[in-house]
């Protein structure tokens, strides 16, 4: 297991570094900037993602920002950074963090160990996320997963990667099934480096080639993580977890979601409040930017989807294991 | 509608000519041989793919052996041949079809007169499809569909994608999803090209999507081809086929496949009896042709998957519809 020695984001010395997603699995190349334009670009070219992982990055960004110069440029780099991907609710929280400390008088070095800090409590989030899971699913074997949910996503070793990876820990694994998530490729990149990289067993499959696994119980439960959870429970994520939840509710298989508990919208009553963002028919057209056809078919591009609660076994946060009916305040 | 100008193959003046579906839809190459040899090269290489397709290009290619000299080069192309892509059983109903002319006596002109017989036969199937498809799903304006059944896959216009468009003929579709198909890309490639360039209505979505458009009440049918059908109406087709039928069923959605009464095999029982075919992880590695993650991978790609009959709403063939619990023999 050399997991732990995977870090998709940090501060050393005195500099930010992240490795570069979109290199992967290729080349795994470690930038470093102190730039928050710079990292601002990383951000929205995805060379930084994953929710978690984006808000760590624009802290770090802020906080840099804050020894470039004066208010102004904190100013522009707080309104810079919130434009990058503004559907990531955790990149808002990462900025506010430390635009309260310069509010509340702090200078440059309790900016830096603000960030420090937020970053250090994601990674807690993800070991609670881990130890909680691994106790749930203590003995299953064979799990299914979409997207990258592990250290590339978050400040940590992961969420819904992160409970596999603490399971195998445990009681090693036999087959962890890995869908390679079109149209972005974060499974066949992403999961499937780290994986490696971590010395597990795993297999991708093509997304819509999971009923046929299922249906040969070849698969005993899966997981996946989140984007936004609202107050009853429905999870939004990648494209394909709605279709992986239907499908384990025919082969009677528990899906689950894991999720920093900050993941869950008090304020959105159910999934039908979640707006769905559609990116650009091009991701279809292509695949890792290369052509596959025709730039000029039309195409419809949802980036994710929402998962009604009543298909979702359970949600694994850091606070704790949920169940349906969900009731978060309890 | 310039559907009818598109023909993947044929034989014209004195030659077989093949439109080469691995440049699609970047280059329209149309390809003329009459060499047993390169037409057998053609099927392995998926430039001719589709099982009636291949019967019909095996057929002309047998034919034309003949032309080249001896029985024994005749003999030679027949075992070349049949060892192009023995899963489809269409090839051999092609070679056979040939080899029985040359038995019974007959010559060069006999051999080519029945290849065009039998592509004519395949057509004209597929036309009877299309015409019962359309009366069966009369109104309907939404449908969803996988691979390529068109012309690329036919002697003909095509089984599935035959009867959506014979639809859209006589009352105008409103939207026609069609599934990427990973991995090979039959959908982004070759049913995209079919529906653009007839002016059809169309989308591309990524395989896992199809839930999300199934839950916004965005499909009102889906339709799909077959490789093989077992007597009790089991069907085996593309990978992800089985996907869509099981959403449909939850989604209550109707699910239909569309393939000539010659795919349905009467010696096998149920489709726990049909073997699946295992394709190279290679093709998982990448999106045609182009690398997209590390060949060291480990991946596992069915190539197809077998659909249970109770989850078909019905089977249209060019013989007539048939519906749950099937009985073909009737």
């Amino acid at each position: 297991m050399k997991t732990s020695d995977l870090q998709a984001l940090g501060f050393e010395g005195d500099s930010f570094f992240f490795i570069d997603q979109t290199r992967l699995p290729f080349e795994e190349v470690k930038v470093r900037s102190n730039d928050y334009e710079r990292i601002s670009l990383a951000i929205e070219r995805l060379e930084i993602r994953g929710a978690p992982a984006i808000g760590c990055a624009a802290a770090y960004a802020l906080a840099l920002s804050y020894k470039q110069g004066n208010k102004e440029i904190f100013h522009n780099a707080y309104e810079r950074l919130k434009r990058t991907r503004p559907t990531a609710v955790n990149l808002f929280h990462g900025l506010d963090t430390i635009y309260t400390v310069l509010s509340s008088g702090g200078d440059y070095n309790d900016c830096i160990n603000t960030a420090l800090a937020y970053h250090q409590a994601d990674a807690q989030s993800c070991r609670s996320i881990s130890v909680f899971g691994g106790e749930l699913l203590a003995g299953k074997k064979n799990p299914i997963t979409i997207c990258n949910t592990g250290a590339f996503a978050v400040g940590g070793e992961g969420t819904a990667l992160g409970v596999i990876k603490q399971l195998h820990k445990v009681n090693p694994l036999r087959l962890i099934t890995a869908c390679e998530t079109r149209p972005l490729l974060q499974g066949a990149r992403l999961t499937a480096f780290e994986l490696d990289k971590a010395g597990l067993p795993f297999r991708l499959i093509a997304d819509s080639a999971s009923a046929f696994f299922m249906d040969r119980g070849e698969i005993d439960f899966a997981i996946a993580g989140a984007d936004r959870i609202a107050a009853n429970g429905d999870t939004a994520n990648k494209i394909g977890t709605l279709m992986l939840a239907q499908l384990c509710s025919i082969y009677k298989i528990p899906f689950y979601i894991a999720a920093p508990f900050s993941t869950i919208d008090a304020e959105i009553s159910s999934g039908a409040a979640i707006p769905v963002e559609f990116r650009s028919p091009s991701e279809l057209h292509s695949a890792r930017g290369v052509q596959i056809t025709s730039g000029t078919y039309p195409a419809a591009n949802p980036a994710f989807d929402v998962t009604p609660s009543h298909l979702i076994s359970g949600i694994i946060t850091d606070k704790g294991f949920y169940s349906y009916p969900y009731a978060f305040s309890k």
